[in-house]
């Protein structure tokens, strides 16, 4: 596909000098990757235990709850069973709630909210509705034929003390030792956090909606 | 549901005093949320341009592609179509592949890597492998039937100059005006950050691999 480092070729100077500069590019990154290789390999090694792990996604930026609805489209491609709760969204049908309910063997999908909790303005009805939710969750929680369950928005109803953290934390503890949960929403408590396995803050670098784009189907819903 | 606020109940002081401050909870809970619901309401009605966005997840945290497929499930649960191309990975068959594979109707997809770069450590491979992904990626962003592209990992194939941003930039700008375009990555350029709509930069608070956990189906793949 290249000629640069064939003694026939009929080049001047320029040329030579240029296929000496992209041999030396190409050899460092060469040198890089194996460094590279060698690194992620050793950390590889060292991460063998296999175990159900609790993921927590918060922050003000997008992707909280797609990128849990990317790990439920993982789990379905290697055949595992999903758990969906939805708290706080759910008067709202959403592109991944349409999408999930044509898969009703592989998905099991709870969406218990009422819109958002600034539409409802209740908050004993927000209680209760929180609390029926984790009703539902607590049965993801005990069956092991469920790989895979989402917490979509729990965060929120914790935050607003909807649901009390200990009794959550306490559920979670007694999962089935290979069931992976994922936690979504903004404003992750402390003791939640503690307790995760793995924590990703979404942070905000610019949002098309300060531009006055509306919120779009297949992008924010 | 609760007779708290009930002149009947037969209470005594202090649960009078339990009831005015639940009560004063809830007031002030309805009144916070009234002022987010018209804060929210002003927001949208300013935000009301429907237009395709370019969206961009970098940052080091976990999270970036599988956001990405989280909203391709939800472009599918609108009818939407799709147009994946993943840049570097590629040799890995991940659960995502497999699940969309499944609907040839609605997704195309395209994996073109052969492994991470530090896998191949080839310069040359890796710029010809991008160059025919880009160009698989140019079909989907010249089809204005598919609604939402999704360029996983092209961050990294652009960090490594493996594709020049300006022609990138370019072809990006020419594409139909309603599709929106996701593009992943660690170390998204700032060129690409300037004329994105939406960047979220997805940022580690803590890693299960750091305790020793391996990479799971379901979960990192």
């Amino acid at each position: 596909m290249s000629n640069l480092n064939s003694p026939d070729s009929n080049v001047g100077h320029q040329e030579v000098t240029s296929a000496a500069e992209a041999d030396t590019i190409n050899t460092r990154h060469q040198r890089r990757m194996q460094r590279k290789k060698a690194l992620m390999d050793e950390k590889i090694d060292q991460a063998q235990r296999a175990t159900g792990v609790l993921l927590v996604h918060t922050g003000n930026g997008k992707g909280k709850s797609s990128s849990a609805f990317g790990m439920v489209m993982r789990a379905l491609g290697h055949g595992m069973k999903v758990g969906v709760v939805q708290f706080i969204k759910g008067a709202m049908s959403t592109g991944e709630e349409i999408f999930l309910r044509r898969f009703p063997d592989e998905v099991q999908f709870h969406a218990m909210g009422e819109g958002y909790t600034w539409e409802t303005q209740n908050r004993e009805r927000d209680i209760e509705k929180a609390t029926l939710a984790w009703e539902q969750g607590k049965k993801f929680l005990n069956d092991p034929s469920i790989g895979l369950v989402v917490f979509d928005e729990l965060n929120i109803a914790l935050k607003y003390h909807y649901l009390d953290i200990n009794t959550v934390i306490a559920d979670l503890d007694a999962r089935p030792e290979m069931q992976h949960v994922v936690v979504t929403g903004r404003g992750a408590l402390p003791e939640l956090i503690a307790i995760a396995d793995t924590v990703t803050e979404m942070q905000v670098v610019k949002h098309a909606f300060k531009d006055g784009i509306v919120a779009q189907a297949g992008v924010e819903w």
